[in-house]
């Protein structure tokens, strides 16, 4: 076979282009709301009817038609006819005509044919008569139907994680259950002869981390991780492997071993099982530049640097990015603005990914990078999310404010 | 009964009170790391061995003692024996004297003896000699042991949510089971008679949503959420649940109705169970006020109000502090400060929760409130987290900057 040779992509073209090369088996489900949690909505939710359902009164006080108050004051109070009351939870079937008007206490109805309600202290009872001495204007004191929440307008959205709070708000329609994405299956396998899983460790070896971290992401994501037993540096091995993988499951992940030749392994063994095989070879993206991208029959593979720190951002910042596009949902990142406590040097063309730990001062927030020569592990441990440093930035300066997304 | 009065309690004092009212039967479980993700881990664990374990050459060059460099240059090379080379993953025997070199590639290891690295361009081979041309200082280009993580440190607390972050770096230690505590059990219900599960809504009657989202926080939680059927207003019957919630669960949370009587209903039917009965009636909270307090056989019993906002602030702001604080753990929480975009009045004496959207723009972080005369629906579902208006403040300034939760 000939050797293909790969330029260098960019993350965001990536991202972009994968998903018209995969295709992903989409399947729903309609399920009980309270197991659905963490499940991501397959379908937009609209509000049956309107909240609040009536108008409700603000102010304990009098409905009435605001036009019957005009030129009230205290000088000219303005008679009329009260014709009932209405108490919280009633809804009596007064039709308020001109020149009368009703009690309403906080909370309680206005009854049809009233726009507004006087405050009961600017009014004065006669017998059967009531005496307004302010004007009120149309709409005053009403709470108009729907100022919550209008009836059709969307309440859950396709691609909505299935959270306490939305389910506070959906259970508010009498909704019970909610349909949700089958859970897309990612198979993660880790590579390497140096890679033990756990017992004592011998010289040169490690434990691999990287199935297990990635297992985790992709089950925080809401799909279904598929971890396979370490795979030595062996074509046949990984192959054998990758076609399991591939036949269990929507998504493969391979991360590689840390040794210079494995991810030419891994390029290999992709590109022996069919086409189109490897599509993308290398990002222009620190860590993690050495990504493999492959497809076999409709179905991503990607080839993960054996480095922890990288294959746990390209998972972050590439892998979900794609399956969330292909799903036709938008994902949902908590970013917020924060200044840096460092300067951080980085190369023009290249993004890079810095592990930061979050703190708050004096009114504002700060971002210090957890970062040196060789710190795989503790960033992971201390950190609390990601700055990315853009393609084209030369780094950046103490004090600048960054992107952190908080994961 | 003689009726007891109680007076209105900081929140503050709530969560630090009960605590030492009530007993939680924690039990705690080894289980597979994968298995544990959003469990609370109840023993701390820590690093068995550095990172790295080794001394770590950052550059290509020779492994040497610095003090065999001194005054080295151009004009003066220093000549030393290269008694041997190492590889990555290698880790030779060898035992450095004075006046030799080991040729160390980057991420090699720097051998015994050896204190520093020259790099390659100061160095000139001929034949079994090297020639130092610059002289280096003790450390220069080695990453010490433990620069990342030191053995015996501290790599997941007690408390800390197993997330897949904390997988990723407990996993490189070969760690694959962890102690976690076995989730509390919360018992839930919502009475009223104006409540319903589902069907046609009559009139005046609303949507239980409250057990549901509770149910949904307390499972974000890490427990285990037993959600009863709605309550009638009828004390016997919220008695006959209080008692089987109470047997079946370490915590009872129940959401009143929104009619006036019903936390009398709460206070009463807590009182006939034992004693103490009700510890606090009322904060100086909203909303959440007329949050009531009891303890049963040293379980505590939570009745919250009927309306959704009120009941899932109380739940996120106390009580899940109470549980926290009972299982030894301190409560992290995603705080960011951003700027308010309105001013909202508050009365001083009051703590105010006041549910927010965030934004981004031009360099800073934004929190609309969302709210109005009656919003109860809408915060929940398109907001992103919570203001404090502290107790003693008089309202929030546009433009001020808050503290604020993200959930």
């Amino acid at each position: 076979m000939p050797k293909k040779f790969f330029t260098v992509s960019k993350r965001t073209d990536v991202i972009q282009k994968i998903p018209s090369l995969i295709t992903l088996s989409l399947a729903y489900e309609e399920m009980d709301i309270l197991s659905a949690v963490n499940r991501i909505a397959s379908k937009d939710v609209f509000a049956s009817f309107s909240v609040p359902s009536f108008k409700k009164s603000l102010v304990d006080g009098f409905a009435v038609h605001c036009e019957d108050t005009r030129g009230a004051s205290n000088g000219n109070p303005i008679p009329l006819k009260l014709v009932g009351e209405t108490h919280i939870g009633d809804f009596p079937s007064i039709r308020l005509a001109n020149d009368e008007a009703v009690f309403t206490p906080t909370g309680g109805v206005v009854v049809d044919g009233a726009d507004s309600v006087v405050m009961f202290e600017y009014t004065e009872m006669r017998g059967n008569e009531i005496f307004i001495t302010k004007e009120v204007s149309k709409g005053e004191n009403v709470l108009p139907v729907g100022d919550d929440i209008q009836k059709g307008s969307i309440i859950l959205e396709k691609g909505d994680f299935i959270t306490p709070e939305k389910i506070a708000g959906i259970r508010s329609f009498g909704i019970k259950k909610v349909f949700v994405f089958k859970p897309v299956k990612v198979g993660i396998f880790a590579t390497g002869d140096e890679l033990c899983d756990e017992g004592e460790l011998g010289k040169g070896k490690v434990y691999d981390s990287n199935s297990y971290a990635l297992a985790a992401e992709v089950i925080k994501d809401g799909f279904i991780a598929n971890r396979y037993e370490i795979v030595k540096d062996d074509k046949e091995k990984i192959i054998s492997t990758l076609k399991a993988a591939l036949n269990e499951n929507d998504v493969v992940l391979m991360s590689g071993g840390t040794s210079k030749g494995s991810f030419d392994f891994t390029v290999e063994s992709i590109n022996l099982l069919g086409k189109p095989g490897v599509v993308f070879h290398g990002m222009h993206l620190s860590p993690g530049k050495p990504t493999v991208f492959g497809v076999i029959d409709g179905k991503l593979i990607v080839g993960l640097s054996g480095n922890p720190l990288a294959s746990f951002l390209v998972y972050r910042s590439v892998v979900r990015n794609i399956i969330f596009q292909k799903m036709g949902i938008k994902l949902k990142r908590k970013i917020v603005f924060a200044e840096i406590t460092e300067n951080i040097p980085s190369r023009k063309g290249r993004e890079e990914f810095i592990i930061g730990k979050f703190s708050l001062d004096n009114g504002k927030n700060f971002v210090a990078p957890i970062f040196s020569e060789s710190a795989f592990v503790s960033p992971l441990l201390f950190g609390d999310g990601i700055v990315t440093i853009p393609l084209m930035s030369e780094g950046l300066k103490k004090g600048e404010k960054v992107m952190f997304e908080l994961w």
